[in-house]
């Protein structure tokens, strides 16, 4: 199987290549260059239509959309741990549902924060602003599910590494994260998985190969 | 299996309830009335902690997300036909990917121009004509999969319901929907749908038992 994976550094395709990185699979990876729109190339449109990263395409069909794909992966490799499995349908349900927790409502959340000229055509402070109060409601829940503890419990799964991402980009963005330790201890937990250093390698070399700076690792 | 879903009229539990109807089961439903703050009181708390509807009820256990529970009730009722399958992993998991692009891309775009003062302490306007030229972006897609026929070929599926109910939304909020005859067909094809028709039946019963009215039907 050939597989190739379309990502920017520091963009929410870190999760997808943290879970690539994962299984073990051999993958290329393919940097598109968001900073200078080159997700909105003639060129990228005949990968991605939807001129986003993440993007995976396996042997030539391509995949997007972030969760879809780490579904995909972890169903493909099943050894891998990406998500806990369930016996019970109610329960084996519930991963899905934390990642579309991520992408609907933390992921939109936190872009108000990190890009909120994405979201108007007039002041981004204003929408900020309202992008700052949306996270810090939410992060009562991710504390209390993070707290001395992976979210799923003993062992990590890649909703962890989604939860840093965001958490991660929206310190960045200028959210007060140290406002929440067990959200920070977690962070410093997710930092030290191998898989997601490998990621990190990888983002770095191709944002030298680049001469991209400013990147939030 | 006892099932309750928690809706409201007009809101995207429309197509978890059009689902439940697919589906045949019997279930209860709830109306929790989103116009009077409800979703945030201390009762509904103890139901869904997130504050939001749809949530799914099974035998007194809390299911969240509306694309969760669209994946559940498709496993659970696998003769429905809700979603398509195909043997082949990478088709197999275009439906989910599909989903996705409905709840993280879509419903943000629609709800920008419906609610824009969900998104910024400041101007309404400007977030709403960012969410028009969002909205209007995405819309050649969705045209180009239900022209003439339904987003998977021959046989319908909840997507289509889904995407009716964006478009509707959207249109409601005063997007031109009329410059895109594919989509308005296709609404018009959906809304000849038994189940649709019925859980619209539900949703106008329970309005009127709350004295809603200005419901997006």
């Amino acid at each position: 199987m050939d597989l190739t994976l379309y990502f920017f550094p520091g963009a929410c395709s870190r999760v997808t290549m943290t879970a690539l990185e994962g299984t073990g699979v051999r993958y290329r990876d393919r940097l598109v260059n968001i900073r200078a729109d080159e997700q909105k190339s003639a060129d990228y449109a005949r990968v991605n239509p939807k001129g986003k990263v993440p993007a995976l395409a396996i042997d030539g069909r391509i995949m997007t959309e972030n969760v879809a794909i780490l579904v995909f992966l972890d169903r493909l490799f099943p050894t891998a741990g990406l998500l806990p499995h369930d016996s019970d349908p109610v329960s084996d349900i519930a991963p899905l549902s934390d990642l579309l927790w991520c992408s609907s409502t933390l992921h939109p959340a936190m872009r108000q924060i990190r890009a909120p000229d994405k979201y108007t055509v007039g002041d981004p402070a204003d929408v900020k602003a309202d992008g700052m109060r949306k996270f810090a409601a939410e992060c009562a829940r991710i504390a209390a599910g993070v707290d001395g503890r992976w979210w799923y419990g003993e062992r990590w799964s890649i909703v962890d590494v989604y939860l840093f991402w965001l958490c991660n980009v929206a310190q960045k963005g200028g959210f007060p994260l140290a406002d929440y330790p067990a959200i920070t201890d977690h962070a410093a937990r997710v930092r030290q998985l191998a898989p997601l250093q490998r990621a990190l390698e990888r983002e770095r070399a191709g944002a030298e190969a680049h001469g991209l700076t400013d990147i939030v690792y």
